[in-house]
């Protein structure tokens, strides 16, 4: 099982930013997002909706205690993986990391307690240059999943049937 | 080589997602990207001020016009891949894909025109489930080059050396 930690969500500035790590946590097969920092019911519902339409079990939550999340995740033997600008290589790593079958993900913001990199397992850099936490966390678990792409998405009401050209959408 | 055009960015709404784009493509070694859309000069002096002090050769351009752009990439033999959840998978087509040396990459936001699939040499899915232009850049450049996660950004005021446990800096 995969999961999700987003830390340090600021309503209003994030909004997109944590509905996309949502989204792809989601979309590439993880199995929950959890949310930190600022609550935020209308991004939950927002995402809950998009699962609700397009299928799957995806589980969205929000607790202000992420080293509770973390530490809970600890004690359930899953894998603490933290993506960070400043830790290893990705690519150096991810051969063992994918030995062990459960991953906590967790995602910074700006400012991130000094703390984590002392709790994670791992630290994981997607490259060691400025870019996006969407873009590492997307990175990560396509690494670490070969078939992230490929999820199968159970009762969905859409349905997008891919085409060379154009668009093609089932419903219902 | 490997452009990047971001279409139809809005000021305000697509500040921290167009940016986002930018950065990810600069990191994971795209040589350009050019906005359309709404002219933002604030987002491309910042992404210009990461350039500068992380190093590399990323140029970063605006045009209204982002079917002459297209055009004259087409003129130059750059193939065109336009990412959008209405295409072929991505791993269904990458293999085709990477036979071309010159690439350019479309990344749209919530309206594209429908001209562009016609356009297009490939209309590619990162999955067929909503999520995040920037993850489908990312996951389309890490696919498309095996060494995305090690370009080297020569002239850098800045750099990171990666560590197990913490923050490392490297300045001047």
């Amino acid at each position: 099982m995969i999961a999700i930690l987003r830390l340090g969500h600021r309503v209003g500035r994030d909004d997109r930013i944590s509905t996309h790590c949502g989204l792809v946590s989601r979309a590439l097969g993880a199995s929950s997002i959890i949310y930190s920092g600022d609550r935020d019911d209308k991004m939950v519902t927002g995402i809950n909706s998009v699962s609700e339409r397009w299928g799957g079990k995806f589980e969205v939550g929000y607790n202000a205690n992420w080293k509770k999340v973390l530490m809970d995740f600890k004690r359930r033997k899953y894998t603490i993986v933290h993506l960070t600008a400043y830790g290893m290589p990705l690519q150096e790593k991810i051969t063992a990391i994918r030995k062990n079958k459960n991953v906590l993900v967790v995602v910074g913001s700006e400012k991130v307690p000094g703390e984590i990199y002392q709790l994670a397992d791992y630290n994981i850099s997607v490259t060691s240059q400025p870019h996006s936490e969407i873009a590492a966390l997307a990175l990560f678990l396509y690494s670490y999943n070969d078939k992230a792409l490929e999820q199968k998405f159970t009762k969905s009401k859409i349905k997008i049937i891919p085409q060379e050209k154009g668009k093609k959408v089932e419903e219902g």
